[in-house]
Formats: C-alpha cells, sequence, structure tokens
C-alpha cells in the first residue's frame, strides 16, 4: 500500500530508500525501545526521548502524571513520533559513498489522554510486553494507586513514513582497485552480561525469557 | 556548571536525573551514531532521523543538496536535536518498578547553512573520524564535485539538557520477597562479524581500526 502525501512523500532522490507497507512499519516499531517524539510549544520544537508500544494503529506513551511535556501532551496535540535502528556502519573507499545502514519509520498523528480504566490497563499489559515478553504475567501487576500515578498518551497514527538502507558498499568503479579495505559493520542492540537484584534472591531462578532476550 | 531554564529545566520528580555538564553532553554526543532533527514546517513538528558530529558546540548535519529537508534547515530555523543511548532494561518486581537505563541530550539551536570551503572540508572530516576514528587518513577523501553535491548544516548549541538513568531495580520493600526475578538487562550497540567488499579486494587487510571497532 503506497500512500504519499506532503508529509510523507519520498525523495525523488533515494526512491528505493521509501517503504510505505504499514508491516515494515510496524515491525519497526515493535523492534524499538524508544521513541523520539516532537512538538511544539509556542513555536519551539522539543524532543523527548521515551520508551512506547504499539497496538494496532496506535503508539502509547507513558510519563508521571506530573510531567510538564506529559501534561502539554495531555490537551492533544499534534505530533511526530520517530523510530530508528542503527544496522550498521558501510565503509566505502572514498569517504563520499559512506554510510549507514538503518531503518526508520516517522509517523504523525495527534496525542489523545488515555481516561478510562480498561484502556490504560491495555497499554500498561502492552508496555511491559513490547519491551520483554512474558514479563507481564511473572511480574506484580500495577495497583489502582500505581495506575493513577502514570499517564497513558495515545497517538493515532495518521501517516507514516518508512525508510531504511539495508545493502553494501557502493563505490565509483575508479575507485575498487585502490587498495582501500572497504566493508560493513554490522551492529546490533545486543544484550550484555545480566546483573541479578541480591534482594530476596535465594532459590528464584532467571528466566528463560530474561536469560534468551534478544531484541 | 546548572544552566537552568525554560527550555531545558529539569524536572521536580527526578531531580537526579538531571546533568547540566557540557562533559556529560559531550560523551554522550560523541558516542552517537544517529540523531533525531525536529523542527516547523507550517505549525507541524517533523523529525528526521540522520547522522551527524560534534565539534566543540556545534553539531554538523549533512545531507544531499536536493533533500527538501535540508533546504528547510539551510534557511537557518529553530531546531531540537536529541541524541539518546539505550543502556539497559531494569527489571523490577513490581511492573510499576520496570524501568530503562539510558543516557540522553536534547539540544536546542538554530541552523545555519556551511558556505565555506574550509568549515565544509572540516565537517567531512568530523564525519568521517566521528564514526569510526582512522578512516579519514585511509579512506579516498571527497573531491570537490563531491562536496559540492553534499549540504553540510551547523547547530550551534545554545541550550543542552543531558538525562540519564544508570543503576539497579529499585523495589518497593514489601514486593522484594515475592520471589520474582529482578534485575538489569545491559543493552549495548555491539559490533557483529564484519562483511568485507569482495571487489578488488586481493592483498587488502582488514584494518585494525574495523577489527577492534567498538561504540
Amino acid at each position: 500500500m503506497k500512500t504519499k502525501n506532503s508529509r510523507t512523500e519520498g525523495s525523488r532522490y533515494y526512491p528505493k530508500r521509501y517503504d510505505f507497507d504499514p508491516n515494515s512499519r510496524n515491525a519497526i516499531l515493535d523492534e524499538g525501545l524508544v521513541c523520539h517524539v516532537s512538538f511544539l510549544v509556542d513555536n519551539q520544537p522539543f524532543i523527548i526521548p521515551t520508551s512506547y508500544c504499539r497496538v494496532d494503529d496506535t503508539i502509547y506513551l507513558h510519563g508521571s502524571v506530573g510531567s510538564h511535556f506529559f501534561m502539554q501532551m495531555a490537551k492533544g496535540i499534534p505530533v511526530c513520533v520517530a523510530v530508528t535502528h542503527v544496522d550498521g556502519l558501510v565503509l566505502a573507499r572514498s569517504v563520499f559513498h559512506h554510510s549507514m545502514n538503518y531503518r526508520s519509520v516517522v509517523t504523525f498523528g495527534k496525542t489523545r489522554l488515555v481516561e478510562t480504566e480498561e484502556e490504560r490497563w491495555l497499554a500498561a499489559e502492552k508496555f511491559t510486553e513490547h519491551v520483554i515478553p512474558g514479563r507481564w504475567e511473572e511480574a506484580r501487576q500495577p495497583n489502582k494507586s500505581e495506575l493513577k500515578k502514570t499517564m497513558f498518551i495515545a497517538v493515532e497514527i495518521e501517516e507514516a513514513s518508512v525508510k531504511y538502507r539495508a545493502h553494501g558498499v557502493v563505490d565509483d568503479e575508479e575507485d575498487l582497485g585502490m587498495g582501500i579495505w572497504s566493508g560493513v559493520i554490522p551492529l546490533k542492540l545486543a544484550p550484555q552480561q545480566i546483573e541479578s537484584d541480591e534482594a530476596g534472591i535465594a532459590n528464584v531462578k532467571m528466566p528463560d525469557y530474561v536469560k534468551n532476550y534478544q531484541r
């Protein structure tokens, strides 16, 4: 499904780097841990990096009920939400053809304060499962007071544009024989040595969804 | 050095998560590969994810001279530039205390088209060295025609705010003994198996700055 318009029009220089398939959009959104949310206050653009999750065409954000930024968003304002994955460094022989492999989604929508308890509960569950599947059922779920302290904001995705680069080195023919090493260093957000919390840990095993965590 | 004002005021809820030391700001900026740049067009906030580098208090961006976004920025407009590192997942016993370890910088400034050949050359070198130190001296450096096709934009950092979380699990006392595994999964953007380009590769060794690449 290719839908183009003023906010999500592809570049005439790199048409191959755009993808308007909602499945591509969802895959990138579902892999990310942090999004960047942009909005205006008094004509000044602001960005907040924050965690999120997606349910169908809705992105959920959450923050403290006292947060200045979230209070702005509770009013219902236009925002742009972007998620980017850096997949690798592309080292060409010429500096000019150096590049990065990446996947990014830029979405546009309007914020809406989540008001019903049902949708807040849904968002809380999806947030947890978005970050680490399996955790919601095992962890101690929120009580009413905790849920009250959290503000959930929904952003209905009105438009989205996906951009990516996912290939090797492209060099000018005449540079190939220069004897300069060239190639791709793939990059991945990878789990490191896991640190168990020491308190009350006797007889508590590390669950498989933690041990085998991969993004 | 603590400087606070309307755009970079710390949260009254999490004062410990703010840091106004320019060295912290620079360390986070210098480690990142991609920034998110936010600006307005007709009252609509836009974000572009793009590569960058820093020289003193200036962030350089670059793009194709034909890029719509870069042509907007060439006019000199207010932008917000953010860089975020996800350092780990903090899995508390309660869903409510789940968190992430991260470091982020949000900067504010105005764009300026880089016009002199000297500053363009400097930016090109710094870009390359920002991504992979050692590469500029080895790769084939840009010629005049390549440099002409690239637009460099400078953003003088007027204000910046650094936020981070860098500690273990915080749980309510009464949840500690629940028998739920709890801890931190550290995350790192880590190099994977390097892929050498096949063309003209005879007798070309992989340089150490590639082999040992770490972000």
